[in-house]
């Protein structure tokens, strides 16, 4: 089914809130297999809820709205919702009654009689009860599209989506297919690279269709493909991605939820080694980013934040004499200081990187040149690159750099 | 102004991206004194970004449109601004001239032609150039509303709003009044309580207007004025900041761009003194954070991150017999951690954080038990918070209050 999100209330529009309820129905609409043609967000206003109503019902099926179910003056989605189909509110007893019981348990006390405006309810609507808050979502057939009402909080939204709401469009769209999502991660190559690369099976409207997503220099084609079952829908996935790992060879990392720190872990463990990092340009970045996915502790030893000259000396145990004569910024430090962190922290493998974020160089350095090294039981290795950006940028992306080169020595080791 | 922001490209719909733009821009147009009517989002879709277009230039003055001006067939929003205004696109060679040399110096190759797609504009269009990425932004003004593109990398967006586009909305909108904006920063009470605190003078739509901003567990309360001069807005602003900063008492910490980390590096500096760091549970991000002003090298030593239990002991010194006897998550352990973090760095301050991300408990501790030490030539002192949420979250919140705490015993030393 088409189905549009549209989220109320203008703390969106200030920027105060993000909008976090459309990226996750997104995704939980996309993985029951219908597809989401809009979002909208707008503010707690009548006339513009009532507008993007009437857009949303003239052309999809379904249309979500998060928000404005409050019991305060500003939650207006109840009565746009009768203004926008032609319905009068009326008032549900059973819910005034739980409204009452649960405010009483809560606080102790009688509740404010304004509270009951979270009973009322667009003529013809089915109450869907929310277990986690107060307000009842909606769920109301139209000569037109079916209109959801769902509280904005996202633990709530979530509560109700999964509970109530999924169960109710299976039902309604009486489909049985799936979906498979497959997504290509690639490091290296700059997009229209891979755009020219793929150029002749990009088919954005195709099944599979195809789409090129950027993050943080890394590149991830996703193919997404519809059928009747899973098996089907792998099948039109599996030509095309063969096609795609041909065509963009060694940038190809990882897929799916495979991300570098996640393919670094898998690495490191089919080989029982662990890692340690010394890092100076990027100060942390590199060991947290390792650390982000669970059961880090097998693989992760820890490491050095060597962010003052003297500290790659003592206590990592770089040579002075070797910073002194090749610069603090160079390939042969960069290898020194890999093999040193591994040493001081008992690691098999030392990840390095040091450089000059900016935003002016330093020691007759450029800003945004990047030394990475790499220090294993098979030798050690050390790379320069050069970045574009700004002082915060180069530190994110320089992160980024050293994480590939660790497990591009691991994939060839 | 009234204003209205579209966002392209399928992965918001997907739920793949966050569509974090609509924010910011939310923000910094309600801090230029427009009125942010509504956000939409659509996918790499020409009907669909026309009909968008349509809607906004219909209603609103101005509509800026984010995404879809890369160099891939999925990037739209060209040739559908040209379709929804009804004009051809026309090819800019100045712009041509500049992907040609820019994508030469940095990859040291011929551009490939299809990179060209980004010198192509609706005709009548300003191009803005964009000195942090490739693709040019728009300017468009039509029969109907301005519209405005610009691309979708965050980073690219910030840029290129700030540094064309805010001047021409102002030349646009005859605005010759000045605004003062003041941000209170504070740490330490729920959002809840300095609602309450502050309920008798907080005017939505006053002059000051009062908003409250909630991020990482520091709450800001914004305070906007307009008048004809600054000072005339800065004396709307005085009498009300001063009743915030007495309401919220020892909890307010900076104004403004003053960060934790940027009142942190001025308390050290007023000493004269350096800070090392020991990072557990947050492996990097503490360190990482406390590096991010330019300018830290100053003030910032470097820092151990002691992943694995054995390198509390080995390198960073604390004694196995006490990690033994009081557990690694607790304030005996991380005193150490903290002193001896600063001994072997050298640095005047050490702070450490040790405690359990999750997802499940370890050592017998629960999840979200964050243990803090500061040492410095006044004396240890240790903290134990509970911080609710998942892993990424605990981590996330644990170095803020590492840096809280911190700042803390700074400006009680």
């Amino acid at each position: 089914m088409h189905i549009e999100v549209l989220a109320v209330g203008t703390e969106l529009l200030l920027g105060q809130t993000i909008n976090g309820n459309a990226a996750w129905l997104g995704a939980r609409l996309s993985e029951e297999g219908h597809e989401v043609v809009a979002h909208h967000a707008v503010g707690d206003d009548q006339a513009m809820i009532v507008a993007a109503l009437h857009l949303a019902m003239g052309r999809s099926d379904v249309v979500i709205v998060t928000g404005g179910l409050g019991p305060t003056a500003d939650d207006l989605t109840r009565e746009a919702i009768g203004a926008a189909v032609g319905v009068a509110l009326d008032f549900d007893d059973e819910t005034a009654r739980l409204l009452a019981a649960r405010w009483e348990s809560r606080f102790g006390s009688e509740i404010p009689v304004s509270n009951f405006r979270q009973a009322e309810y667009p003529r013809g609507a089915d109450l869907l009860q929310n277990p986690k808050g107060t307000a009842p979502g909606l769920w109301m057939e139209t000569g037109r599209a079916v209109i959801v009402a769902l509280p904005g909080v996202p633990r709530e939204m979530e509560g109700l989506f999964d509970g109530e709401v999924v169960p109710r469009l299976r039902r309604k769209a009486g489909w049985v297919g799936r979906r498979v999502i497959r997504v290509i991660r690639t490091w290296g190559l700059p997009e229209s690279t891979v755009g020219e690369r793929l150029e002749d099976v990009f088919v954005v409207d195709g099944n599979p269709s195809m789409a090129l997503l950027a993050s943080e220099a890394e590149i991830k084609v996703r193919l997404v493909a519809d059928a009747d079952t899973d098996a089907e829908a792998r099948a039109l996935v599996e030509p095309v991605e063969a096609i795609v790992v041909e065509r963009l060879g060694a940038a190809v990392f990882g897929y799916d939820e495979d991300t570098v720190e996640r393919r670094i872990h898998r690495l490191l463990a089919e080989r029982g080694w662990t890692v340690a990092v010394a890092e100076s340009i990027t100060a942390g970045l590199v060991s947290h980013r390792l650390t982000n996915p669970p059961g880090a502790s097998d693989v992760v030893r820890g490491g050095m934040v060597v962010y003052a000259t003297e500290t790659k000396v003592d206590p990592l145990g770089v040579p002075a004499e070797l910073i002194e004569r090749e610069g603090v910024v160079s390939e042969p430090v960069a290898g020194a200081m890999a093999s040193e962190v591994a040493a001081r922290m008992g690691a098999d493998v030392g990840l390095s990187i040091t450089g000059v974020a900016g935003p002016g160089p330093a020691g007759g350095v450029d800003p945004g040149t990047v030394v990475i090294g790499v220090a294993g039981p098979d030798g050690t290795t050390m790379r320069t690159i050069r970045l574009p950006g700004d002082r915060e940028r180069v530190r994110r992306y320089g992160a980024t750099a050293a994480l590939h080169e660790l497990r591009r020595v691991l994939e060839q080791g």
